[in-house]
């Protein structure tokens, strides 16, 4: 193996292609939002997200208890976005000596608020001493109908549940020194960041419906995860930038262009790709769920923005990149 | 949830206490060696262990590749003391900016020499930046005869493979200068701490077997592994010093008393118990492996060491322990 630069994807992409992926009921390793082994009948989903102090949030403005709520969710995100159940977890954890046992008491009561939420059982783990918090969960889920990311076909509708670009603001503005209950308009965005809300109903409607052709998690920015979208399906899509569904806090707020919501990352809604003939299998879902389509896959390559005089851009992938210049 | 003070125990014992660890299919939960699911006739094992910069290893002296293989290996060992098979494995991995790409090469390279070693897929994982390395791997294995650490039963033979206190020293060794290549000897106890075998055959071998009653890998020590034991299957122990197994290289080394065999961890060596009925069972395994019959079970609590002049002590459990005053 060898890396001539460190970025993100490099490693990525270096493991990816140097590891034997090849096992008895491997169904999807690396590269996309879980991996997915095949046990007699059932389809086991797994998933494993850090959350590093200093890289993924700062201490001293994040609320241990959202915090530890947020460490699960980030994680049934991915198992949402295969379109499977979450079923059990294990935490590792990391602390500082110098840590108050109050912050472990409500980092841990925010993680067993979002098992209980879920449904979900921490069944082991590893708790260890650091200089700083480092915090990583696995979440094993099940599945019937798995989603992945490389199936959406040319005429495919382009969908995404709920609004983008919250949580982005909501990062920018606790880094200025905004704080959760200074103003309703801003306490939303926060929330966003803070306390994310993983789309597990929905992942499963979408599974259980059979609609959607491929699915992934917004959760480094539409622009890069429409992108891994197309370039594993093997397509080209377009976007309609007036389409791209905007929250009325964030209208109010924002004080930048479409960059957050573009580009944003953590909003950990569904992106997903729909055909013509199962169009209408959405209609059920569209009463129970906020659901946009803003565009559609054609034959190709690369991920277009269309503004509202029609002239047109390429997307390209500019969310966050670990070790990016 | 209350923590008066913060202890990896209280943590834990008060994580195991108020989460609810039931759920359709769980076997073992928080509170072994590794939790384990049972998917239609087959059983899951799930295992996750943290390596951290400054508490597990120190970069400057632990070979990358090496530590590679550790981090998987440690893993590895823990679905051995289960009696189970390892097959799939996710990695979280959170590196400094400043980490030279040549590191990068050869910490993957020692996972994947683990990977082929012994047959286990990478299959998925994380990767992110951080201020410290920030090690976290998970592995996946099956099984069918799963040994748990409750098993122990009043007049059992106390068991252990290879030889104790190797890693201790090694790592004694390593902090006062000694590096890999100075010596025969201390390469022997150095590669114990950086580059330790996990017993996976051996773990195989006695779950095929059905021989022992309790399984447990020596990873925090001998006092406190053969404690856990005990407590959980509500027993006693006594072992007799004359017969912890101890290397050559060790005896010839080492320049404390008994310690480092009695309370240095990372041994990564099997420890179990086995009834008086089912002892013959061991003796084609002994052929095979390095197996130490060192004490036995009681009715009654607590592990009691007896010295070669007939004294018995009591030993208390005396591993690491994260955030221990």
């Amino acid at each position: 193996m060898k890396f001539s630069r460190l970025t993100e994807k490099t490693l990525i992409d270096q493991i990816k292609k140097e590891f034997d992926s090849s096992k008895p009921g491997l169904i999807q390793g690396i590269g996309d939002d879980a991996a997915v082994v095949e046990i007699g009948p059932k389809k086991f989903i797994l998933t494993k997200d850090l959350l590093i102090e200093g890289t993924h949030f700062d201490k001293k403005s994040h609320p241990p208890f959202l915090l530890g709520r947020k460490s699960l969710n980030v994680n049934l995100s991915d198992i949402a976005a295969m379109g499977g159940t979450p079923m059990y977890s294990l935490l590792g954890l990391s602390l500082p000596e110098s840590i108050p046992p109050k912050w472990a008491e409500e980092f841990m009561a925010g993680i067993q608020s979002a098992c209980r939420e879920f449904d979900v059982a921490l069944i082991g783990g590893d708790i260890s001493q650091s200089r700083i918090i480092s915090i990583s969960v696995t979440v094993v889920g099940e599945g019937t109908h798995i989603i992945k990311r490389d199936g959406a076909c040319s005429g495919d509708g382009i969908y995404i549940s709920g609004t983008l670009g919250d949580s982005a603001q909501g990062l920018k503005l606790s880094t200025k020194g905004v704080r959760l209950g200074d103003d309703n308009n801003t306490d939303v965005l926060l929330t966003a960041f803070f306390d994310p809300s993983p789309q597990v109903k929905l992942g499963q409607r979408i599974s259980e419906n059979q609609v959607a052709s491929s699915l992934i998690d917004v959760s480094d920015g539409l622009s890069v995860d429409l992108n891994h979208i197309c370039e594993q399906s093997r397509v080209g899509a377009e976007i309609f930038a007036e389409k791209i569904p905007v929250s009325d806090e964030l209208k109010v707020l924002r004080d930048d262009d479409m960059a957050a919501c573009l580009h944003g990352g953590e909003d950990y809604n569904l992106l997903f790709t729909v055909s013509e003939q199962k169009k209408s299998r959405l209609e059920s879902l569209k009463k129970e769920y906020e659901i946009s389509e803003i565009g559609q896959v054609f034959k190709g390559s690369g991920v277009f923005l269309v503004h509202k005089d029609g002239t047109r851009e390429r997307l390209k992938p500019q969310g966050y990149q670990h070790f990016s210049d």
